[in-house]
């Protein structure tokens, strides 16, 4: 039986970046799609619990169907696999996002949000980005590699709760250079919220951003992105620090309550 | 000069769990307190992009400042830090949540997400969650042990990126045994959601779930909790798994694109 994959993102059922990855993953197998009715960039895990949640068909072809749910991307892992996979899928994929999801973006993407949850659900899971944010972004470069991992992720699987953060960059001369493993860069993003006053004189708040990173070594997504590799990522949804582990068991010790 | 504390939470600046931790804070130093209006549980690290943020005081004491915003736990960190703190804050306190976030809760967590932003953007942040859910649990048997972190934190402080995620149990017997250091457990939630249908004939979808957890060694959050013990996972916002960089470099080197 050809493999059932599971397709969702956070730009919502819409985007061109999942259109394009639906096309690549039909070649592999039953396609089953469940993504935002809106784009839920920035969803990161959050998930709904306090309403219900409502599913719409948006369409129905041999060996592909599309629905689209009013919640997040991690509602979307949910409730597919629950109410509307016909079998448990061999892999999921979420993307092509439409902007980086390398470094800490990862911790706010919705799109890897549903990596790290199909992943703790026992699922094969890959996440791809392009960097380029424009709604008409050009995802055909990407498609070779695209399709390595996913050829290498069917045959040699991933260990469990292991997931994929794959991040493709758009060099100035339209060449990749290649693939590397990397770990995800440490940076931070200097927020600033541009207050505005509004018709009625109250203030109110509009988040803009500069992402800052100075931990770009070679081992590292951000100068893999940088110098024209596609970045791979292994990721856990462990949080756990280990390097703190002994370091703290010595400062509680002291600790009196 | 006293330190400046900034706290936040995911069940929103009326829960009885961030009134607790007020309470206690207010005794270190000056409070600035941001909160979602309304309660925001699994919110993870959801940010808001697409709209404007509007903020309202609660009420301004000497040396306590309440502000909520109509945003998410990270909104308020980010916010609160640019436009509402009077210098940057030495600590960065989130909770006392209403319920467990240990283990894999940890990602779904308005509440810790809040602690990871703040770590992020440079603060000292510690997150503290009570095992009991209920809108009028009691905080008191927890106060100790929350004052212990917090003296110890302010003395030693953390390093860069590393934040701590602090839950306690409610013992049958009421006795907390002590606190240990953990790593994160892993788990799932077997999810379900129960599928209903409206008055218009129209099928909508309510979220539910079980937690479940095998991984409960010693060394685990599970174990400590279940065994009456305070536990404290020191935390990091990288994700990358790190004993399947090797592994997935040999793998990736037989790709052909």
């Amino acid at each position: 039986m050809k493999p059932l994959i599971l397709i969702t993102n956070d730009d919502g059922v819409d985007a061109r970046g999942i259109r394009s990855l639906i096309d690549i993953a039909r070649s592999y197998g039953e396609v089953v799609v469940m993504a935002p009715m809106c784009n839920a960039s920035g969803s990161a895990l959050s998930f709904t619990g306090m309403r219900p949640l409502r599913v719409e068909t948006v369409s129905q072809e041999s060996g592909c169907t599309i629905y689209a749910c009013d919640g997040t991307p991690v509602d979307c892992v949910k409730i597919a696999q629950e109410h509307f996979c016909p079998r448990t899928p061999q892999l999921m994929l979420s993307g092509i996002n439409h902007g980086s999801n390398a470094s800490i973006n990862i911790l706010y993407s919705g799109t890897m949000g549903a990596v790290l949850e199909a992943s703790m659900a026992g699922l094969q899971a890959v996440g791809f980005s392009l960097l380029d944010h424009s709604p008409d972004a050009d995802f055909s470069p990407a498609e070779p590699y695209i399709r390595s991992v996913i050829d290498e992720v069917l045959h040699n699987g991933l260990p469990a709760q292991v997931s994929l953060n794959v991040n493709i960059p758009v060099p100035p001369d339209g060449q990749l250079r290649g693939m590397r493993v990397c770990r995800q860069s440490s940076a931070r993003w200097a927020d600033s919220y541009e207050k505005r006053v509004d018709p009625h004189g109250r203030p109110y708040f509009w988040l803009t951003g500069r992402f800052e990173c100075d931990d770009n070594g070679p081992e590292t997504d951000q100068w893999a992105l940088e110098n024209g590799y596609v970045s791979i990522v292994p990721t856990t949804p462990d949080h756990t620090d280990f390097r703190m582990l002994e370091t703290m068991e010595k400062r509680i010790a002291c600790l009196k309550f």
